[in-house]
């Protein structure tokens, strides 16, 4: 059986994340694909009622490692409930961050076991990873301007900019180690601009299937 | 520094746990010791939070490995936040179930598989197994009996007989893998006799510190 395609959106905060899922999802749909839009941690109720729990502030300190197994016991409910029966009946998933989001933010961002993500990550998802992966790209300091500007701080967007620096350069060298699978969009311009990469890069992903 | 002992106690349903608990928690006193008593899954606010989300009836069926991952997450916080820092205080840790149960109810129990278990736990414990471990054991048929006159089934208990079977015989096979750190409890008499084999369990483990 043919089966779909799963396109992940990655990208720091104040990248327009949110406006250019919008948009891909509207392009998708207009190269006549049926697409099942979700996200991550979450895209079920259970999956939901962890990332509650990762998102929530709290007195307690989260260990590292009680979080990645959060994140991805959020992943194996996602992937099983959601992403492969999609993928299975040949729809086209677009999904708001996968792992190479856990890569970025707990493994550069808060120095978490790269290791620990990479066993994780095996054991959750075997050999299932994203045919395409737009990573939505700004410098750091327009990137925190845009965001601080939308709402307030959640537990991660309270995070130093030293942070978001890490989260920024992984993103990037993973991009340039597999440059079949990502496509960089430059995300500073203003937004006809971005959407025309995104536009491109969608076409060409589209007319490679 | 001079470490304190990890006490765990495992058994099925209806063995009587609860109660045991309590005079090995007396006992444990009675010679001296500073107990700090806990359970799993949970421990902690997160990971009680992480309990409920693993009883709560639900709709979405949840996957075999989001309940592992779940489970080794509430573990690793209890680990990190209660477990290790009391033995490092030279506390002696009693614990209502740990990894076994995991071993017994969501690998022979429930047929998850006993690799991505045994991935878990090395991650998530490294080299830290229980000193001590009481194994409860009745009869399947009595142990269901006791318990279905106790209490409402949740999601667990409601499972059938040939469960609690597979339950019973993978505890008892690996208190005869491990026969230093397992005790095996008859637990089918009246509970004065039970107790006395747990005290004689206590004094001789209590003389070997």
């Amino acid at each position: 059986m043919q089966s779909g395609r799963f396109i992940t959106v990655e990208g720091g905060e104040g990248v327009g994340k949110t406006t250019n899922l919008d948009f891909i999802e509207a392009s998708l749909r207009a190269q006549g694909r049926d697409v099942v839009r979700t996200r991550e941690p979450g895209g079920t109720p259970l999956a939901e009622s962890v990332r509650e729990l990762l998102l929530a502030p709290r007195d307690e300190q989260v260990s590292d490692l009680t979080e990645l197994l959060l994140v991805f016991a959020a992943r194996a409910q996602h992937l099983e409930q959601v992403i492969k029966p999609a993928l299975a009946a040949e729809k086209w998933v677009l999904c708001d961050r996968f792992t190479d989001a856990t890569y970025a933010y707990q493994g550069a961002g808060r120095g978490m076991d790269m290791t620990a993500i990479a066993t994780l990550e095996q054991l959750v998802q075997q050999t299932l990873r994203p045919d395409l992966t737009l990573l939505l790209d700004v410098p750091v300091e327009i990137g925190m301007a845009r965001a601080s500007a939308r709402s307030a701080p959640d537990r991660f967007e309270s995070e130093q900019l030293q942070f978001f620096e890490a989260v920024r350069k992984l993103y990037l060298q993973r991009a340039e180690a597999e440059p079949d699978r990502f496509a960089v969009i430059d995300a500073s311009p203003e937004l006809p601009v971005v959407q025309q990469q995104i536009q491109d890069v969608l076409q060409r992903f589209g007319a490679s299937v």
